[in-house]
């Protein structure tokens, strides 16, 4: 195999630069044809490195001092961000040397960078954030959770595409059934631009991939590979699930810790329970993609640890190597650019 | 205590009118000062009532051969639906004969037809839908649940009002704390009409109550007693929720199936499985109510049974018994009423 360059935010996330380095030595036992790039500190990155010699071998210091808050408003980390570890990051992918940027910190600031590095695909008026989540028939695809509070047809549109093309790359299926998140499934249901996006989406754009109307049920029920909506509700959505999935294992642990004969339960049970775990682990589905950019961007989340972060080095590395890019520039060539009013 | 009477819906839900006379039968065990108006064709209803002779001597069967399709569209509903079960129901809520109506129906048409006939409260212009759910605190409200899918600031501003006095009278708390749903805790985030609707409720309406924006992990842990929410993201965000709940449970069932360890471990677990299964059992937060009319009317799921159709009755008998009515009137008399823009 072709190696490939990964170009990674040291500094991003609550445990950088720790996690970041850990995070790369895991994702280059599972990717030995992978070279990394690390922007940040050289000082607090060396020392790390030197524990970690197969991962020196084949990684590469950019040194800045320069690091993006937490906080940070996107604005003003795009002013004011120009050397830091992550703008260097975009900046390796823009100019060829990096493949794809991955960076555990502030998703704004991470958008609002990429969007002025990479640019945004001809066709595409606005990159959407897409993630991963487990369902009853496997995993699928939403998009987006956060980018944009407000979208348009257009934009819902252009969603459905980038999904479908991120679909067919990285979960390797050949025609993703692609749905529109609402509040029922009938036609007439909703707001307006989800009926004007239903329209275009059944008419030309998908298809007979496009299966109309979705609810939030069916995110989980995997009724669909790809789940469409706008930002708000993709993000509200996105952290009710997970919300509801800690507050359901809580309720779990409690459950066993409240007898002896649970406890006792609770031990031949073990294998049963981590096998449980496994499938519900959040670290499992880290890796949040910026879709609709012209380059790969991965976000991983911020509190995440090393598994987690070599996790969103997979998805970058997934999105490279079956050729996320080509295939998505060529589906936005050959559609007509659909005709959508504003709404 | 004084007797209260209910009308109960006996045509609606998907095993109507077995569920709701079941139902009846459990609510008047819990409520002895209850009695039941049952709206149905009396054919189907007598010999149900012959096999509960307790409840029958509470409860009187008022004849409608006329049924609102579970796929009904609210308006032709409301136009034809004059002389239906559900209709009945709510009309006798209007005359004074009883003090809540509970259905099980479609919740358009319900929704529609309460308007029609229970009028909304003065100083609210769109009732909203509401409903209990847990959460590692205990018990939460969210609203709006899909009554409006589109709402301006003045409307959210009333659903925290709806909310907070229900949280008063029926959660039993002094001082409910209520959160704005979003997709960022900070000020700026978010959609203009919740930046509004935040200063507002800051600055008056609820005051120190007032937590500001929650996002969609917050429902579940229970940060603030009350969630506000446009229709819309209230929808999408409950059956959210509950898919997620549903794939987890799934999940389990999978993992404790998988061997024979796991089976053994099952059996002295049980009792912590069944404490933990009652925790999460959706018929427990069966029961959502219609906020901002003139009446109480409850909507309870249709495809429940008769144990979760019993607790959508207790949250109507809770309502009345509190003294819901008269709390929410005085709240609104007691406000002056939100300047708001729409936006």
């Amino acid at each position: 195999m072709t190696r490939i360059t990964l170009a990674l935010d040291a500094m991003g996330g609550d445990h950088a630069p720790e996690v970041v380095v850990k995070g790369a030595e895991i994702a280059r036992e599972r990717f030995p044809f992978v070279d990394f790039l690390l922007f940040g500190p050289k000082s607090a990155i060396e020392p790390l490195l030197a524990r970690a010699p197969k991962l020196a071998k084949v990684a590469t210091i950019r040194h800045t001092d320069v690091v993006v808050a937490a906080d940070a408003k996107p604005s003003i980390a795009l002013r004011q961000g120009r050397g830091s570890s992550m703008r260097l990051a975009l900046d390796a992918v823009a100019e060829g040397e990096a493949q794809a940027a991955v960076s555990a910190g502030n998703t704004g600031a991470l958008m609002a960078m990429a969007k002025f590095a990479l640019r945004t695909l001809p066709g595409v008026d606005r990159p959407a954030i897409a993630s991963f989540f487990p369902t009853a028939r496997g995993e699928s695809v939403m998009l987006d959770l956060g980018a944009n509070v407000d979208c348009d047809a257009r934009n819902l549109v252009q969603f459905a595409q980038l999904g479908d093309a991120f679909a067919r790359s990285v979960l390797g299926l050949s025609r993703p059934s692609v749905g529109l998140l609402n509040v029922g499934a009938e036609d007439q249901k909703g707001r307006e631009e989800l009926r004007i996006a239903a329209q275009v989406l059944r008419d030309g754009a998908l298809g007979a991939q496009f299966l109309g109307f979705v609810e939030g049920d069916d995110i989980a029920a995997g009724t669909v590979d790809v789940v469409v909506t706008d930002g708000f509700t993709g993000n509200v959505a996105l952290k009710t699930a997970e919300g509801t999935a800690r507050l359901i294992s809580g309720f779990l642990k409690d459950s066993f810790r409240a007898s002896l004969l649970a406890k006792i339960g609770y031990i031949f049970a073990r294998p049963a329970f981590a096998k449980f775990r496994e499938r519900v682990d959040p670290r499992r589905y880290n890796g949040a993609i910026l879709l609709g950019l012209n380059g790969i961007a991965v976000k991983s989340h911020g509190g995440t640890d090393a598994l987690g972060f070599a996790n969103a080095v997979g998805v970058a590395v997934d999105m490279v190597v079956h050729g996320f890019l080509d295939r998505i520039r060529g589906d936005l060539a050959a559609d007509t650019p659909p005709v959508v009013a504003a709404s």
